[in-house]
C-alpha cells in the first residue's frame, strides 16, 4: 500500500471504479433496465410518473438490479429475461424507500429533497402501492413462478423487518442480534433474492442458486452495516455527504449499540437521551462521534462488515472466473472499504 | 309493497339475508379462507398479527372473498385452490383500506379506531404492505400466471385510481366521469378481478371470464356508488352509523357532483368551501344534506347505480341457474337497495 496517491482520492477511484467496472461488463443490459423502468412507471395518473420519475432519477447506483443482471451473466445465460426482474427489483426497492421515508418523516434522501417531502406522504404512500404492483406485473410477464416466489417472499421478510425496525427504534437496549436481524430482512433479503434469481434464469442447479443467494445476503448485511458506519463518519461529512440522519430518527444502529455496550453510566444515559429526544441538542452529533472514536466503535463495525464480505467472497467460489465474477468480487470490497 | 313490517326492519333483514344466504351456500368454503387469514398473517414481529388481526376483524362482511368463492363455484369447481386466492384478495383489500387510512389521516373505520390511530402511520405503512406481499405469497403457492395477471395488474390499477382520487380531493370541478373513472380503478376493479378469477380457477371460457368481469366490475360500481350515497344518508345517522366521513375528508363524491351541477351560486360557493375547508363548520354537515335532498342527489346517485346493477345482472345471464347464482343477484340488490 505504498502509494503517493492521496487516500481520498484514491478511495473515491476505487469507490467510482469497481461500479463502473461492474456496470460496463452488462453496459447493454442496464440501458435496456433503465428505458424498461421509464416505461413501466408510466400511468393516466400524471403525477404518478413524475413522483415515481424524482426518486429512480435521484436514485443511486442501481446497485440491485446491477447484482440481478451480473449474477444471471455469471450464470452463463445469454438471453434478456433478466432484464424485466432486474426493473422489477429496483421497484421493489424504490417501493421501499418510498415507504422508509413516508416512515421515517425524511425530508431529505442522497441530499435532494425526499419524495414525501416534494409530493406528500399520500402520493408516496399510494406511488410506492403503484411501483410493487408494477415489480409483480413485470414478474408475471416473465412468468416464472420460483422467480415470482422468492421476491414474494422477499417482500414479505423486508416489511416485517422494516416493523421489527420501527419496533427498536429509539431503544438503546437493542441487543447487536436484534439489529443483525432487522438488516438481514430489510436489506439482505432482497440483495440475495436480487442475486439467487439470477441461477433461476439461468436454469441453474440448486447449489448455484444457494451460492448466488449466500454472496447476495452477506454482501447485503455488510452493505447495511458500512452504510451505517458512513451515517456517523467525519471524512463523510468533510465532503458534503448527509450524515447524523440515525441519530437524529432515533435509529439504534451497530456502531451504536457497541459503543453503549463499551460506555460507562454516563455514555449510556447519553444514548437513551439522544436516541430517544425528538429534539436532540446541539452538539449532540459531535459528542456522539466522540463516544464512537473513543470505543472503536465504528473500526470495529466496519470489522464485523468484513466478516460478512468474507462469507459472500467465498460463495463466489463454485463459479469459474470471469470479468463479471472479478467484478462482483470487487464490488464486495468496494462496498466494506468505502472511507468513513 | 304493501306490508305491515315497519321499512327499517325490513331493510335489516333484506340486508343481511342476501349476504347470509350467499355465505351460507359457501359456509365450508368461507370458513376455510378465515383460517387462512389468521394463519398467514402471522410474523415473527408480533405487532403484525395484532394490527393486521384488527384490520380484518373489524372487518365487515368478507364481501370480495365471497364473490371469489362464489364465481368459483358458480363455474361447477370442486376443488379448494380458490381458498387460497380468495384469502389473497381479502389481504390485497386490507392492505389497501390500511393504506387508505393513512392517506385519509381517518381516525375511525367501521365505527372502531382506525389502525393508524392504534398503531401509528408507520406501522400501518409497513404492515399494509407485508398483507400486500403475502397476497402475492398465497397466488403464487397456487401457481396460477393468469391469476397472478390478474390481480398484479387490479393491484396497480387501484394505486393509480387512489392517486387520482387524491388529485381531485377538494376539487369542487371534479366532472361526474373523474369520478366514475377513480370509482372504477380503486373499487370496482378489484371486484372484478375478484370474481373473474373464479373462471380461471375453474378453467372455464374467456367468455365466461368476461362475464364474471363484467358483473364484478358494474357491481362494484354500484358499491361504491351506494356507499358514497350513505354517507350523506340521514337513515344510516338515525342507526348510529358514521356518516359525513367525506364531506370532513373533502371527497368528490357522485352525490356532491349532482348537487353542485343542479345547484345556484350559492350553493355551489358552499360546497366550495366546505370541500375545501380542513375545518368544517357546524352545521356543514346538515346544510350539505338539505341540498343533496333539495335536488334528488341521493335518489338520483341511487338511479345510477341502478343503471350498473342492471348491467351486472344480464352478465350473469350466461350461466346456467343455481342457487349460487340467485344468491348472487340478490346481492346485487341487497348493495343498491341498501336504505339511504
Amino acid at each position: 500500500m505504498a502509494t503517493v496517491i492521496p487516500l481520498e482520492a484514491l478511495s473515491k477511484r476505487k469507490e467510482t471504479s469497481a461500479l463502473e467496472n461492474l456496470t460496463a461488463l452488462v453496459a447493454e443490459d442496464i440501458a435496456a433496465v433503465n428505458q424498461l423502468i421509464v416505461q413501466r412507471m408510466e400511468s393516466r395518473v400524471e403525477m404518478i410518473p413524475r413522483l415515481a420519475g424524482h426518486i429512480i432519477a435521484s436514485g443511486g447506483k442501481r446497485l440491485r438490479p446491477l447484482l440481478t443482471l451480473a449474477s444471471t451473466r455469471l450464470c452463463g445465460y445469454q438471453g434478456q429475461r433478466h432484464r424485466k426482474l432486474a426493473a422489477s427489483v429496483e421497484f421493489i426497492h424504490t417501493a421501499t424507500l418510498l415507504h422508509d421515508d413516508v416512515v421515517d418523516e425524511s425530508e431529505l434522501r442522497r441530499g435532494n429533497a425526499s419524495a414525501n417531502a416534494l409530493f406528500g406522504n399520500e402520493a408516496s404512500v399510494l406511488v410506492g402501492d403503484f411501483l410493487f404492483s408494477r415489480a409483480f406485473e413485470l414478474m408475471v410477464e416473465d412468468g416464472s413462478i420460483d422467480v415470482l416466489r422468492i421476491l414474494a417472499h422477499a417482500s414479505a421478510v423486508i416489511s416485517e423487518g422494516e416493523v421489527h425496525q420501527l419496533l427498536t427504534s429509539n431503544d438503546s437496549g437493542t441487543s447487536e442480534q436484534a439489529y443483525l436481524e432487522v438488516v438481514r430482512d430489510k436489506t439482505a433479503e432482497l440483495f440475495a433474492a436480487a442475486c439467487r434469481i439470477g441461477a433461476v434464469v439461468a436454469g441453474r442447479t440448486s447449489s448455484e442458486e444457494e451460492a448466488l443467494r449466500t454472496f447476495g445476503l452477506n454482501l447485503g448485511i455488510a452493505f447495511q452495516i458500512v452504510d451505517d458506519v458512513l451515517d456517523y463518519s467525519a471524512k463523510q461529512e468533510r465532503l458534503g455527504k448527509t450524515v447524523g440522519t440515525d441519530l437524529r430518527e432515533g435509529k439504534v444502529t451497530l456502531p451504536v449499540i457497541l459503543a453503549i455496550h463499551r460506555g460507562n453510566e454516563a455514555e449510556r444515559a447519553f444514548w437513551k437521551r439522544a436516541l430517544d429526544d425528538s429534539n436532540p441538542r446541539e452538539g449532540d452529533f459531535t459528542y456522539a462521534q466522540n463516544l464512537l472514536l473513543r470505543h472503536g466503535a465504528l473500526r470495529d463495525s466496519i470489522g464485523r462488515a468484513r466478516h460478512y464480505g468474507a462469507i459472500a467472497r467465498d460463495a463466489l467460489g463454485v463459479f469459474p472466473e470471469s470479468p463479471i465474477k472479478d467484478a462482483l468480487l470487487d464490488v464486495v470490497n468496494f462496498t466494506i472499504e468505502r472511507e468513513y
